[in-house]
């Protein structure tokens, strides 16, 4: 390396042209945070802690007030500057009663089938409904739909995520208007209830639950997602019964606003101490859930990376902060106040990087920035090959969004992982603990902090 | 393209000069082969029935016979030209009971450790054996080691799999000396037993077995495989306690050679019959697991690969086989047998590829090629872009391997998945049917099937 040969002489152009985009050392600085991270196991034992002491952390409920605490205590115990809890208010859904659902049939029988009612639908009381069926097995015949087909009866959107799209994201961005807006508007059209087949590409036996949003000046109607294979068995019956019946009893209900948390850890930075770089992750994750990939494993790769920078040494030149974000799942409530508070302390974001794809192997890391800024980074490229981590477009998410709103200017990174796997867990009770891989999830972090500290130290 | 607007030229020009690296279907071509492979559940379950039904198949267990048969009906059922079976003579070897083995501390008290004797270890006999614990942390200290502290002790090789390699075989590569010629080593120099730390980077329960060599004119000693956190207990143990004993038990023996089969199906090339193009896994695996990613997937990918070219329409140039190899796990017997009868029969073996790398996400498919080959496959890439799969230099394997001897310049192929969680499974219990992603292992199925189309279409 040239720089090596005439560190001097490079030393000296740094401040009359551009800053070299990489120094000898570089190498050396990665190695030791990827050693460190795939050596130890504190970031997964962290995990272990919190899905199997937390699980179902929704916003609001006391196992989110443990996963604050807990993740307040880690991030203590790393030896960070300053470590602190920020108040967000909430809302508050309660699942109730396991539901129940069955398919009824003069035909083929009676079949129970793995249900959960949506996040923040509405319950259908004690004594449950039932009614007969109409399938949507897509949009456009969504679109076509009269209202005479729909009333009275249960509404079941049935619409597959798309297996061959390359992109699972893309396949759910496709398919998630059933689930999302799907119950509000069949309540519109004056249905009695609605069944969501379970945002998954997999056939299998587990119901993926996730928020459904009511409409404004439309009573809400109960709203249950059922497995995929349920979805195929449904669908199959109807063709052979078009008249079967549909049972399902949910008794869930919204409850009050209740006062909440978002956890935050910084490393001051030593020459730009009111710049500001933040990595985070979610830590609310579904009622049925321990949230081990969406998003434990997000929210304790955050920390890790702080923990990286300690352990190795490195000394950032802008504050790093790692943010366990509240509410994700509902309304965003936790990084609206991030954002909020950030601005009116007068503090300057320059980037964020969120972790909220699971904690599979890294495929790429991401950089949402113009072309000058992908041109740099592409330089740094070299640096990633040797872990097998590609950087491309991409990256931002739900919880650092709104800090756009405040810092046009901010630098928008992300994690993007193999996505093969992460819909299979995504809102389901399979999102246990025993689906993430210790060396994935630290590959992960260690990508995280070596892009951050790239950053950090170049700019871009 | 131009290929699109001077078809007929290209097609003159052909003969004159190289025939073109692709063409305009080619994509087409990989997307319904994708667009199968990704929608099908008929490998996925191939895979569950074998692993679920023929579990701890190694060659010569009437497991091994069923799981021949059971692949020659599934390659019976997709219509290929020709499915047949190819006598192996292999070695066979009985667990005996279930092992039992403790470390006896009388500083620390007695823990009864998970283990499983090493593949063709003697036993212990009935009454098990116990002895004091010499523990060697590293090959170097192996080759210091005299006799005096060796003589009449158990031999504890306890080198961890480096987790800091970023490839995780070369980990492997590295540390198994400690499994396949230790324990003889150990025998040489008067040791009465060895205990192995299994060959898995993660600290777990699971004992990891493996084939262990004996050596010529040296009378074998019982050899035992521990979980590496039984192998982190002991050496911890040994600190506090040098004069520990361990205790354990194996009934273990080897028995006759016995028949058993390679499992090969055929699709006949419509230009060149009597060239082949073969792909392979091995259907033998340890007789504590199920063999799903060592190897059952190999397999079911290489007739997965079949299925796909036959569903897709593809009809191949050449003769394309897939090949469930026998033998892989102890010495390979069904390898060597498929080579020499290619040869007698006067077969041309133009390329051959093993999937043996466990069925994960295809981060690679390999190709070793001279110089000019490897530029030409880099000419496939953009084809292969959308997919997330690299091509680059890598392949072979045990099975194939063998080919080399009689087609000297045979082109090996490969796939090379991502290998993070490989050896959590590899010669374990561990290696379920359920820790296989239907969805990469047919991102892998389809990369081998496109990868073959290429070769037999355009050669390289």
């Amino acid at each position: 390396m040239q720089i090596k040969l005439f560190g001097t002489i490079i030393l000296l152009s740094g401040s009359l042209f551009m800053l070299p985009a990489q120094e000898a050392k570089d190498p050396d600085v990665f190695r030791s945070v990827f050693n460190e991270a795939l050596t130890s196991y504190e970031a997964y034992h962290n995990l272990e802690w919190l899905c199997k002491n937390t699980k179902g952390r929704i916003g609001g409920r006391p196992q989110a007030a443990a996963a604050v605490e807990f993740t307040r205590q880690v991030m203590e115990k790393i030896g960070l500057d300053s470590v602190w809890l920020q108040s967000v208010m909430v809302k508050s859904w309660d699942r109730g009663e396991p539901e129940k659902a069955r398919i009824i049939s003069s035909r083929f029988g009676t079949m129970e089938v793995p249900s959960c009612a949506l996040g923040w639908s509405v319950g259908t009381g004690p004594d449950g409904l039932s009614g007969s069926v109409v399938e949507v097995k897509s949009a456009a015949d969504w679109k076509n739909i009269t209202r005479p087909e729909v009333q009275g009866r249960i509404v079941f959107f049935n619409q597959p995520m798309n297996a061959t799209h390359l992109g699972t994201f893309s396949a759910y961005g496709e398919a998630v208007w059933q689930r999302t807006n799907g119950p509000a508007e069949a309540a519109r059209l004056g249905a009695a209830a609605v069944v969501v087949r379970s945002m998954t590409i997999e056939i299998d036996d587990f119901p993926h639950t996730g928020v459904t949003r009511a409409a404004e000046g439309v009573r809400s109607v109960p709203a249950i997602a059922i497995s995929t294979r349920a979805a195929e068995t449904l669908s199959q019956w109807l063709k052979g019964d078009p008249s079967l019946n549909f049972y399902f009893r949910t008794t869930c209900e919204e409850g009050p606003e209740v006062p909440s948390f978002n956890v935050i850890g910084e490393i001051r930075g030593s020459e730009y101490p009111n710049e500001y770089i933040t990595v985070g992750g979610h830590l609310d994750a579904w009622d049925i859930a321990e949230g081990a990939h969406d998003d434990g494993g997000g929210c304790i790769q955050s920390i890790e990376m702080l923990r990286l920078f300690r352990t190795c040494g490195i000394r950032p030149r802008h504050s790093i902060r790692a943010v366990m974000f509240m509410d994700e799942e509902v309304a965003q409530r936790g990084g609206l106040a991030y954002a909020r508070e950030a601005s009116e302390k007068g503090e300057k974001h320059i980037a964020a990087l969120e972790s909220d794809r699971g904690v599979f192997f890294p495929q790429f890391l991401g950089i949402i920035g113009n072309e000058a800024q992908m041109e740099r980074a592409a330089e740094w490229q070299p640096l990633f090959d040797p872990y097998r981590i590609r950087l491309n477009r991409g990256g931002g998410g739900a919880d650092i969004g709104p800090l756009k709103t405040f810092y046009p200017d901010i630098l928008f990174m992300g994690i993007i992982p193999d996505d093969s796997r992460y819909f299979r867990y995504h809102h389901a009770a399979s999102d246990t603990f025993e689906m993430v891989d210790r060396r994935e999830m630290q590959m992960g972090a260690a990508g995280i902090a070596c892009l951050v500290y790239l950053v950090d130290k170049y700019g871009l």
